[in-house]
């Protein structure tokens, strides 16, 4: 059981044995669990960004790193096309971190509640000998939340944004290239993701699924249809990419393709809707779900492409 | 700033610069938040128990461990007068975790989501070099929430159970001594926190304010009278202690009285009242509340005792 998503399987099959159902809209396995306290929908997820896994220190301020740590977390609230309403967030730092980047941290944090809306109402502080940030948000839903197993197949698969950026600025971070063009950007892209506010508003009303892209498009999109019961066809040349990004990419013989389709941490919104102009106003249409099982790419001429990469996987 | 208070004190400052109040009916620096989400105010906590700051994989089992790191969460929650409903945990592992001791974790925890109510209804896995299990806990308030700074000149201190148990406990861990009638139950006492539903619930008809018992009791009991602006004296001949936890001490040369007050982890409740027989009920009466701000512990004849420890503190 190496595997992160068989512990999760595992561990959705246990914690039901107990669980009240009535009270759990959404369980284990979807971007945030849906409970009703009694009254009204809350949309809770958790994310943790601990050191030398999802971030060297070397390659990210404090502040970025409080920054990024918040987006992540909150872009599972998008994706069930809700609105942040709150946060708690617990520290483990070692004894010696300096105050100076405490503060920092905590600015970056602080910034993302702000834009966000996910204000920080708590939260627990603990020694430990590497550094990390555990962020608990809390939603409202907008209309319906939109969870990741209701792809129909028909349905048009949208992303919002660009793929790929974020991994290839992580990749030039660790290159010893220098001199590329649009480097800073990229580099940007990967230390501050994107927010997603008015998608997730205008998603509520459209999407019949939805995820947010850490792990890597074709990842996150095999998920939404195994909980769908769907497959998908992707085409690669409909993929969104930024100004500079293929270019940048063959400099550090990275297969652009590749890397836009199984990169993570994009937090980007992947969501499925029948092909609508208001769904394309938040995206672009890069695929098709289909009946069946299979998520594939395809090229122009409609053939199969192969991937090397499957996103990024803890425990892998 | 190495000091947790210090840096909580900072960032409740710097939270609620940001905050919207209407939403926050208790903020940063209580044993957990209060957040009305536009109906009915949800209850709030997050603790973290990391490896080799607050276990020793040495000392306590994956199982033990589970249950302890849900029902030290749930505490927070009791400690408002407030009834657990779900929780969401966050576990850091290292890569090569065992299959069968992250089962163990997972039962522990779930046997305490059980006992206690706090259903597990999310959570997120992360790769790390040490076991962290961090557990966010949900409440829903009985009556209305007993927070730290409602304590009143004349109230009397009460406390459940026992005191200096789980410390007891966890120095026999650590000691050679072997032959030492009592060990298992104090061991236990540590590494199985108790429960306090029943306690939170008749806490919310009749408590001015209440704490739990997690750095220790003057430590914890401390944190009510400034938040609340009193004092409160303490008898040390009415501390309640277990069976055998006197000879205990004495044979490791612990000072029974010193580390029942400031040993940590006791997990108990110390709330509170105006004296009554429903407070006498669900503790032991210790002390009172005083005017002024000293906390002081006194012996049979009046006089003050001194204490050579301050409990537990991370980042001291």
């Amino acid at each position: 059981m190496h595997d992160e998503f068989a512990k999760i399987g595992w561990l959705k099959a246990r914690f039901e044995l107990d669980g009240d159902s009535k009270k759990v809209v959404v369980g284990i396995g979807d971007d945030a669990a849906v409970i009703d306290f009694g009254n009204r929908p809350t949309i809770i997820t958790v994310d943790t960004q601990v050191e030398g896994v999802h971030f060297r220190p070397d390659l990210i301020s404090c502040r970025d790193l409080g920054y990024r740590a918040m987006v992540a977390a909150v872009s599972d609230i998008w994706a069930m096309a809700a609105t942040p309403s709150a946060s708690v967030v617990a520290l483990t730092l070692d004894s010696d971190f300096p105050d100076e980047q405490f503060r920092e941290l905590i600015e970056g944090l602080a910034e993302a509640a702000r834009k966000t809306g996910a204000q920080v109402v708590g939260g627990n502080l603990s020694q430990g000998s590497s550094l990390s940030v555990t962020t608990t948000v809390f939603g409202l839903p907008i209309g319906k939340s939109v969870t990741r197993n209701g792809a129909r197949p028909g349905d048009s698969v949208y992303v919002t944004g660009t793929l790929g950026s974020a991994a290839l600025g992580l990749a030039i971070l660790q290159t010893s290239e220098s001199e590329l063009a649009h480097a800073a950007s990229f580099v940007e892209r990967w230390r501050r993701p994107p927010t997603h506010g008015h998608v997730a508003k205008a998603m509520a009303a459209l999407a019949t699924a939805a995820v947010d892209v850490s792990d890597g498009c074709l990842q996150d999109l095999t998920h939404v249809c195994a909980a769908s019961g769907v497959g998908a066809t992707l085409h690669a040349d409909a993929i969104p990419t930024a100004p500079g990004y293929e270019t940048t990419c063959k400099v550090l013989d990275i297969d652009p393709i590749a890397l836009a389709l199984t990169g993570g941490e994009d937090y980007e919104l992947i969501f499925t809707a029948p092909k609508c102009p208001e769904a394309a106003a938040l995206g672009t249409k890069i695929g098709v779900v289909t009946e069946g099982s299979v998520v594939r790419v395809v090229d122009q001429a409609g053939e199969a492409i192969a991937l090397d990469q499957t996103g990024f996987r803890h425990f892998s």
